[in-house]
């Protein structure tokens, strides 16, 4: 038989396999499946080199579904090859035909759209929230170039979803960077959910934006065996050269191919049962008399397995000291000033981890400048592994959470408030259980001057939301983390990176007064207790902790004892919380420069289920910001300078 | 003077007095400022049709600002010409040159970003967060289609904010809407903040960009007032003519034009003071006199005014209950077997609304048939207010933004997990004073056989944290709604469309049993007591006041007494809320579909802050879900079935 017979044999089997899986479930999209069976088939039968036993071998060629709903196919193919499967990674077993039945059951690792962490190691990322395929891609794609590994990266991304501006923002990621191990292919079935797609997503007008990007675009139709084939091939060899355009694949395909019955609107996310089950066997079984000679086998096929994994050298150094660190920078003055601001001392603590460990990767989206990961990016050693992402915030927390995925250690740094522009990629990030260290910078109220539009407000919340999930390894699906000073910024970004897991960390424009030194031990979950007293806890974070220490003196002339927490981390332990509190007459007052949902709710919660009478003032962001030329006039103007914070513990306490 | 010469003498005039500006306020962004002087100048000198007198006239031609941070320019074009300002509508004033000084002062209307709501009303949306200006200006351009008014939509886009995928997404709605009325103008001035912008994002890629799109491209010289005026007369005599392709404007640009001294990187945001300062002037100077044969005037200019509002024949019409729309949709069989999933309320509602009042306007985003906002869609009488925004959240929300800040009332729906992709733009919809009802359905867990990237999970939490900050009316910047059934689905879609403000609601996939009838009033900031009893009050929201209701029984069985609160809207009220938990010994339980930082968090605020010893219990989503085939197995998996709410509150109550 050859090996266009082959094909089509096989991806009709895998069609065969897929509606039953559906059917089985009672949901799933068929029909979308149908549209990428060929090309699903010639990649994981035939082109790409990797090995069913080892479905996430390092080296291994990888396929990004972008478009997560079409993962049934994928499955299909899976069990028909015996890939391996399991969430205990020491327990793993082939996938069988079996299997499939229990598609989307709560007892199977078959999710309804890709999701590693429950099991099925053959892709990276979860997928499902479109658009964000891509940019995990054009990050696994980084990460090989660096490691040096020729690893070839295909992404299937439908029409429909690439209207999602972060496709855009992928393409251009991936010609700014040169990548020309990631091969995006374009399945252009024609439908949608709703509807048709747009013209604007047509085939002709993909293809006319991707060459307007720069991209080498090859059209084919992707259920023609042959042209995919070449088309793979011909990637394969672009990879090989040095210089020229990145490539692309623009595929014409029919959703619901083979089916007639089921093509058109009104099967997306509909699987066939019953006698629309029959008819379209049987219209299948016309395409298989029509397309192939004789009876199909996998024995056709021949996977290449990917190459050994080479040994790395590596060499991991020690993490000195910010004092060190900053004497060797040549900045003993400032250490002598007493002054710094976090986001400068996280520039520093990225320049002394990249030294440390050669897995620790920057991205930044053009204000390197202002988060100070431009100190990582102008050291000769490490501005390799600097990725500057230009304004595309998206596709910069997807495409670090490929690189996080493929082993590094990515940190990620933005605007407070412009990682916001990333939410939706972060949540699917931590899904995956990615490794990202993120960093938004010139976070709450103090920015000041610039006003709203600039500043973090709601993130503490957002975030918030991440630390009492537990992620699939026991841990929390994120940890929320404040420093209020220089040392607290550089320490932590030091547990970031020794931490496997998401973190977020929010870091301040202004310069604060150092409170810590190098002594101080910063730990996940942990608080500092700065000063102790009888009557009250405050309890405050980054900016705040300075603000509440002028208060706690403040009160102190009054005759209130008061307790300072820095509480900068979320989680915390909350029992021992409790017994401070418990210590200080149950009363506690929170101080943030943000939105309601952070450290507030978070001692509220602690309160309120111990079941004991304690008493908490929340202070906040209670009305909304504007601009203002300093720190204080915009604390003033919300109620939360020092004197806010006294006068309302004083009423708090009722004295 | 010729008017090319007056252009030149009013731009480099602008220029002296944003410096000053700048200057005085110690920040800001003069450099890009000045990039965009001359086509400023002609804009708001020359081709806008607008009154400094009525900035926000709504006949207007607008300028939207997409790359906010140029916004001294603007606000020195508009001291120049008196724009009234003030944030109390009835005690505007002329802005002088004198109020300029007093830039990114607390005390000022003029803020660091552009931003309405403080008083500058010449702009309708908050910008500043990169890349959402283009959508607004699109969102406001449809409305004035919807509206027949014969309004031109301006919109400056910086070269490298253009890296931005949300600028694509609009130019492919621009397109697809058959917008010609509005004009991105490109501003390609070479520099982005840490470093020049990509050469992806350079004036002769994005021309190319923009044809692929389906653009007439105009590439011109953004300092050469001829080009700039003649660019204008051909967009506003494609505005007059049927068909045709939508124009675009790219303008080659110098960032610190004017000032060779200022060019180049490392002046953004950074306003030269001192003897840069003297030193700017004195080559601005120099072009003064090269430029222009005579002492600039802008008597040289004619603004010409908008035309007078033409006067609406509104009827707004009774929104029927249910039970009557429904009966009138042939659905009586529907209504008789007491079920009817959330989300399919709603869509009933978007119909009645519709057909209420002309100003509802529905946009989605290719997920019509599972929102079921193509009930609205498919009514002819309707269709033409149906806005189609495909696979392009960002868009669409700022799009919705705009639409709702010319006078609709847009109900914008996807599911929830899909919202979480324009978080950003939402937010800055939110500072904007944008009316947005945004629905978000299949949230939660029960979607079950999707999985975790199509269930709102953090939704709660996020838009909580706006419920607790007030806006500029005193209103709280969201409110949260979570119907438990169709009847309140119905009812609060009626009530958000009749509040002026942003509202989230999310919506379920699975059909509920009626728990209401058209007799039941709701509020925002309400909540109703389902069921009153003496020992335990049992919190829910949404799906899990079913599971609450069937625990409920169980508890009745074991002898304990509960009440049942569905709480329906955050923020709801405290004090109410705390008076029923006093009647039920202190103790409640919470129960949610979603990560914690929702309901839980809202009640644990209000016991804490209480300082009564109130006894709270949470049950939400506390590791991550997974496919399920039911609602019930994914509810097994997380401990959050009805057995496990008894068993919770038993060993709450230690019974």
């Amino acid at each position: 038989m050859s090996l266009e017979a082959a094909v089509h044999a096989q991806a009709i089997e895998l069609i065969r396999i897929t509606m039953d899986m559906c059917a089985a479930a009672g949901s799933g999209h068929p029909t979308t499946s149908m549209s990428v069976s060929h090309l699903t088939t010639v990649l994981m039968f035939h082109t790409m080199r990797w090995s069913p036993d080892y479905p996430n071998y390092p080296t291994s060629d990888r396929l990004v579904l972008s478009e997560g709903h079409a993962v049934p196919i994928v499955y299909s193919a899976a069990a028909k090859l015996g890939v391996q499967i399991g969430k205990d990674t020491g327990k793993r077993r082939r996938l069988t035909i079996e299997d499939l039945k229990r598609f989307r059951d709560i007892g199977s690792e078959l999710e309804g759209h890709p999701n590693p962490v429950e099991g099925f190691a053959f892709f990276d990322a979860a997928t499902g929230s479109l658009g964000q395929g891509l940019s995990v891609a054009a990050g696994l794609a980084e990460a090989a170039r660096l490691d040096g590994l020729d690893r070839r990266i295909y992404c299937i991304i439908g029409d429909g979803e690439s209207r999602e501006g972060q496709i855009t923002e992928a393409l251009d990621f991936i010609v700014d960077r040169r990548l020309k191990n990631v091969l995006p292919i374009f399945n252009c079935n024609e439908y949608g959910q709703a509807d048709r797609v747009s013209a604007q997503q047509s085939p002709e007008r993909i293809a006319a934006r991707l060459e307007a990007l720069g991209f080498d675009v090859r059209s084919i139709d992707g259920h023609h065996p042959g042209q995919i084939i070449a088309a793979f091939e011909a990637f394969a060899n672009t990879t090989k050269v040095q210089g020229g355009k990145p490539m692309a694949v623009v595929a014409r395909t029919v959703k619901g191919w083979g089916a007639p019955s089921l093509q058109g609107n009104g099967w997306h996310g509909k699987p066939p049962t019953g006698d629309a089950l029959k008819r379209a066997f049987t219209e299948l079984d016309e395409r298989r008399v029509e397309l192939t000679s004789a009876l199909a086998s996998s024995d056709a096929f021949t996977i290449q397995p990917p190459p050994e994994m080479p040994t790395r050298e590596r060499s991991e150094g020690d993490v000195p000291p910010l004092g060190d660190t900053m004497r060797a920078m040549d900045m003993e003055s400032v250490l002598h000033a007493g002054r710094l601001a976090t986001r400068r001392a996280y520039g520093i603590a990225l320049r002394a981890l990249g030294h440390a460990n050669p897995d620790v990767v920057v991205l930044d989206a053009d204000v390197s400048n202002s988060t100070f990961a431009d100190i990582f990016k102008k050291d000769p050693a490490l501005a390799d592994r600097f990725v500057e992402c230009k304004i595309a915030e998206q596709n910069m927390f997807s495409a670090a959470a490929g690189m996080g995925l493929a082993g590094k250690i990515p940190f990620v740094s933005t605007f407070a408030k412009f990682v916001s522009r990333g939410y939706d990629q972060i949540e699917m990030a931590i899904y995956s259980g990615a490794n990202l260290k993120i960093v938004g910078s010139h976070a709450g109220v103090t920015l000041a001057a610039d006003g709203p539009s600039q500043m973090g407000l709601q993130d503490v919340a957002f975030f918030r939301a991440f630390t009492r999930v537990k992620d699939h390894r026991g841990n929390p699906l994120c940890y929320v983390l404040q420093p209020a000073d220089a040392y607290a910024a550089y320490a932590l970004a030091g547990v970031m990176a020794e931490y496997e897991g998401t973190c977020y960390m929010r870091t301040l424009r202004n310069d604060t007064e150092f409170i810590y030194s190098d002594k101080q031990v910063f730990n996940l979950g942990g608080f500092e207790v700065l000063s102790k007293g009888r009557d009250v806890v405050l309890c405050a974070a980054g900016y705040m902790v300075h603000e509440a220490n002028t208060a706690l003196e403040l009160l102190d002339k009054a005759g209130v004892s008061a307790t300072l927490v820095d509480l900068y981390s979320l989680p915390f332990d909350t029992d021992k919380l409790l017994d401070l509190i418990n210590e200080n007459e149950g009363n506690v007052v929170t101080i943030e420069d943000n939105f309601g949902g952070g450290i507030g709710s978070a001692v509220a919660e602690a309160l309120a289920e111990s079941g004991d009478p304690f008493k908490l003032r929340q202070l906040n962001v209670a009305r909304m910001p504007k601009s203002g030329r300093t720190p204080e006039d915009v604390l003033a103007y919300l109620g939360l300078t020092a004197n806010d914070v006294v006068k309302a513990t004083m009423q708090h306490l009722g004295v």
